[in-house]
């Protein structure tokens, strides 16, 4: 059996106990190192730990089934969601082309998104209907990405963008700034939060023309405010609308 | 003090050591009755209990609001993650336009939101792109709902569907239908959740034209395949990509 498992953004204060019980129960644990870091060391113990660099996502899947079709208890970890950009997909697509579907039971322990703990740390944005988008170009393509990005500016959805941009990758960003300025205006509140709940975490809650390139890189999360959505101190909050249905 | 806590879906086993740490840290905790009882009654021992019945969201949190002014510890408790359709944002309004922003410190916590409770015990349908939207009307004109729907259909995203269905509201959800076949076509993976990780339980992984309108209901988590979404035995699967760019 595997367990596709999510350890949440960081810390282990947002690790649940469905996430914990996974590891304790696993004989091998399969990830990327960075995530595999996130564990607390006494959960590793008598573990044995199967990790390479990123970019060998498949490597990385098929060693745990072969793992787990030896018979041994199989948990390959994820950070934040594993359900979010993360590895379930990855993993129920291997074992279905295998046709392993009956043979191997794979299950998914859903972990605290980075979107989620994004959010709370910039006050309450996500309030109403939104639109999740990564920028990363590497497996979509950038048209697809931009048609995306056009049709959520244009129906007044906050938008949560991930990997927005990367050593190699700027332009693009660029482009979904320029975009976001010209559809919805260079006062739209822009969130911007960079190691949610790790080491290194800053938070600001600014205004698109503010927003820093510079300073944006892959684990950035960018959330883009709708035209209801307010910057009040600190804080970013898209009102859901009680305020105004009940206290006009 | 104020703190707005996520108790994920409904399974203790969701629940971050970090949001149980603020329950016991409480004095008070104010919440939907529905909610408390998501709370092991060891962690209620010697609490006040604020608990008002739905639609008075305004009532408990001014409540909250209250208690904390008073210096009491007090929790405010939603399901799922509480920055998603949940209560953060009602509180942090209210302390804002009672201008207590530097008087009162909010603090939200996130938790497991149901849509990745539901997508989790779906297979992956959320490795790409997704749009998030509430089919309640109370506080939304139904025309933005269904402007964000269209957009969110015509550029391809997965679609996440709160609260699709009431007692009263039966016409909305069956015009989504109607609009999903219409512009993605009958065999559309619809994945279908009811009651996730709660007694009552089901998940359903079916197409647009074979959903039974009459067994959903505010609880139900809908998820609409992209034109790209799989459905493999009883799991739906969204492909992120690797396999078509590091396989074919």
């Amino acid at each position: 059996m595997i367990k596709v498992i999510g350890l949440g953004p960081g810390s282990s204060s947002h690790q649940t106990p469905e996430a914990k019980d996974a590891l304790l129960w696993a004989d091998v644990i399969v990830g990327y190192k960075t995530y595999i870091d996130l564990i607390t060391p006494d959960l590793l113990q008598d573990k044995e730990i199967l990790s390479t660099g990123m970019k060998r996502e498949i490597d990385r899947c098929e060693a745990a089934i072969n793992e787990a079709l030896k018979g041994r208890k199989t948990v390959i970890v994820s950070s934040g969601d594993p359900g979010i950009y993360g590895m379930a997909g990855l993993v129920l697509e291997l074992v279905h082309n295998r046709g392993l579907d009956n043979r191997l039971d794979v299950e998914i322990v859903p972990g605290i998104p980075a979107l989620c703990a994004a959010a709370a740390l910039l006050g309450a944005p996500l309030m109403h209907d939104f639109a999740v988008i990564s920028l990363s170009d590497l497996l979509t393509p950038w048209e697809l990405i931009k048609k995306r990005l056009l049709a959520a500016l244009r129906a007044d959805f906050v938008i949560v963008i991930y990997n927005p941009r990367s050593k190699k990758r700027v332009s693009q960003f660029h482009e979904v700034m320029e975009l976001v300025i010209d559809k919805r205006g260079k006062d739209t509140p822009v969130g911007v939060v960079k190691n949610a709940s790790r080491p290194g975490e800053t938070v600001s809650a600014t205004v698109a023309e503010r927003v820093d390139e510079t300073d944006i890189d892959m684990l950035t999360i960018l959330v883009i405010g709708s035209s209801s959505t307010k910057i009040t101190g600190n804080r970013m909050v898209t009102p859901r609308g009680y305020m105004e249905k009940y206290r006009s």
